[in-house]
């Protein structure tokens, strides 16, 4: 089973067409991305960065917007691994309300050293944990 | 017991400072807010434009910035409402992590029909739920 | 030449990795592309929704991030239709700092009539503007 | 005359109300004083942390709403210093749109090492051009 992030959906995250602005959603696929950090490592990418020099920069990142969004429903994002490279890592982030899918993404991030913002493998102990969640492939 | 509303702060919301950026700190109040109605009628501003034709706009905001916020702690706002007038109502949220009072803040907003954005008195079963629920002055 | 677009980095738009917060790009692509219809049209999604009750939701968006960015130098986002479908089209938006390409990304838009959100070919007018606009693929 | 900073305003900062989220305007508010930096100094506060170890957080803002903002019309803030204290400072931001005055803003920074994140008064040549620029009060 994939991590299950929860987002409050608002007022504010709506546009004047009555449903979430486009521009909102890859804000909350990090949110959860981040909140996935958060539940297996007790630290999101605040404490990755502070108390362990590691960061994650995106390179890529790829969104189908599949149905609209409205704060009636909270919005449930799955999150999991689909790939761990020696300095990168692909996200799976599937977005649903009220069980209606809702968006698709796929990100790419790769692992550096943050204080001097360079490529560095992930320490074992990160290797292993990611590994660990991997997601098959689908189908 | 007034509302209390539960925020995760993020990566995202910091700045270069390293602390939640002080123009994420409204945004997080009018959330709280917006959660206070969720809670006590079953729907925010969305659904009460939406549903009942009701808008309730901000005329005035005034926040005092008390401690830097980080994402190492939720971010607790709790939210009461302190004076309803004929179509006017006053907020109060303060903001807690961890135990620390990071900010307070002030707000005033008017009661108007939504579909022509004119003042209007709130319903009465709303003026009710709010009578209910005003904070008495602290001290 | 295809639209340029200038936006001004700010200390809010960064982390603390004293860069630009990826989850803020996709919305400075989507300011370019609103600004582009503006250029072209005299006014960008709230008068197009408004005044001729024609709406463009996204369907797609996937972005390359080449370097990192900050409020060092203004941001240059060069827009252009790629594609036009019969109730659909395609954008490149390029981001710039200082000569230095930062990102590249491509979204896929639908035209819908805004009032009822089904999808509907664009007025012949628009149809020709874009035509009249469209970027040849590079190579 | 005070320094005058344009702001686009987009689809993307409209509620379903279509007029601009109140949870916006701190932000363009802190927009306009940053830009007062960057106009007066050579840059906003991402330099003056980066390059001078200089910060001015903020301790209190109060706005008034004064009339709904849409994106018909550019965003024109009239920003400055009124008051300049030993280790503070107090701005005035003043947003209209069209001639129309839609919000009135007052702010409460405070002078900081950034590095320690603790009070200093600001450099001789920082104090000298604030007090060159403080507003009289108004009447």
């Amino acid at each position: 089973m994939p991590y299950r992030h929860e987002i409050r959906i608002a007022w504010g995250d709506c546009d004047p067409a009555k449903i979430v602005y486009t521009a909102r959603i890859p804000g909350f696929a990090l949110d959860a991305i981040n909140g996935w950090w958060e539940h297996h490592l007790g630290g999101g990418w605040f404490q990755m960065d502070l108390d362990r020099d590691l960061g994650t920069p995106f390179v890529h990142m790829a969104l189908d917007f599949l149905a609209p969004m409205t704060p009636r429903h909270r919005l449930i994002c799955e999150v999991a691994p689909t790939r761990l490279g020696e300095t990168s890592i692909d996200w799976r982030v599937g977005g649903y309300q009220d069980g209606v899918h809702c968006f698709e993404g796929r990100f790419t991030c790769v692992f550096v050293k943050a204080s001097v913002f360079a490529k560095e493998p992930p320490p074992a102990e990160i290797r292993a944990l990611i590994l660990g969640q991997i997601e098959a492939p689908a189908g």
